[in-house]
């Protein structure tokens, strides 16, 4: 059997996200330096996301709702109306913002789409990630879009079981270890991480089973043709 | 061909929502009452939410996020900083709050699952509502669970083609015509209208295109099953 099917991960995978999250965080320091230095005030806003995750989900709305409940709790209540508004309008400005592309992302989709069935599968808010895909123009290349509200092994179990896809004949790409490629490994499918922040792929560098074996570390999506490639030809002359 | 496969709508179709919008609004009122009386409060609640629909989607959070900016805009930025704390626990409140079912759901899903394969194509925040789904303890009672952004015409055909489903062989069930019955029944499938509350219905009354030939209003969900027996009967002994 060889790959039939190739899920993509969307946020940071084939359109930037972290880095507007990271952007938005540094002007928020810059609201609240009266009040807090930026190292505290990340820990405080990290605090607040975690405990919110539970209600809120993944996504900018929880994100910014998460903005307003420490900017009211590090200020103990004497952030100016304006400081809110300025929050709620950074908020409208991530959702709003046009989606960029990584570099290479169509031209491999593209290419791909010829000999595989690619599935989008994606983590986040819904509404928000349809939006980005529509923006991106990226949607008829796509067999299915799958927005999930968690990435683990039975999300993955169930998009293949759904797409009629064996679990052999599927790879995911993405950046995130956690997400993209540990569950599908263990569910018996191939992976392919692209990181994309050094800071990342730190993070979560301690556990890496099955690296080399049933997932490879690329650097850029425009390596994943000859990478696919490499491991069909590999796989179909070694046996099992 | 006879109905082989049911789609419930979610929100106020098996479980209540919109009362709890209708409390939470009026809370709101009562916060602001020394700035706006109630209408003129719902009446730019209602514009703001227009003005962030494309922007938000539908859901707790963007609903959360369009009342601290009314509070703002109609307090002139006067509302003390415990108002939009306030603000924000109702909508954990809201998000965190146990599902409760309306009338007869469980008995008639129950009951409907054993001879048909049931849907539940809902609107809304994904995370959300799969929480409600998991509270309610009906998920194993659905083949599919479909979390959509839209309802209309193109949402159905893509989510009975994804599940091999032929309109002529799908009956949806909801409480919005606009949603869950028009566009079913644009596509060639059937529908029954179960509406939460009188204003509802009567909101939407102008159009009602197929109303008894295609699609059926009824009072209360137990009223389903036969129904269906009725519409099978009906629909097997006559030509076309």
């Amino acid at each position: 059997m060889r790959i039939h099917a190739i899920g993509f991960d969307g946020d940071d995978t084939l359109w930037h996200n972290e880095r507007h999250y990271q952007d938005t965080q540094a002007w928020f320091a810059g609201l609240l330096r009266p009040w807090a230095d930026a190292d505290g005030l990340a820990e405080r806003l990290y605090a607040t996301e975690g405990r919110n995750l539970r209600l809120y989900g993944y996504g900018v709305k929880g994100f910014t709702l998460s903005l307003i409940e420490t900017a009211l709790d590090v200020t103990q209540g004497q952030l100016p109306a304006l400081g809110i508004q300025g929050i709620l309008e950074r908020g409208k400005e991530m959702l709003g913002r046009p989606v960029e592309l990584l570099t290479g992302v169509r031209e491999t989709l593209e290419a791909l789409s010829e000999k595989y069935a690619l599935l989008l599968v994606t983590k986040g808010d819904l509404f928000h990630q349809e939006a980005l895909i529509a923006g991106a123009g990226l949607g008829d290349l796509f067999r299915a879009v799958e927005v999930v509200s968690e990435k683990d092994q039975a999300t993955y179990a169930r998009v293949l079981r759904r797409h009629d896809i064996p679990p052999e004949a599927f790879l995911m790409v993405g950046n995130s270890l956690r997400s993209d490629v540990l569950p599908v490994v263990a569910l018996g499918g191939w992976a392919v991480h692209i990181p994309y922040a050094v800071t990342w792929q730190h993070e979560v560098a301690e556990e890496r089973p099955g690296q080399g074996s049933a997932w490879w570390e690329l650097e850029t999506m425009a390596a994943l043709p000859a990478k696919l490639l490499e491991i069909e030809t590999t796989r179909g002359a070694a046996p099992g």
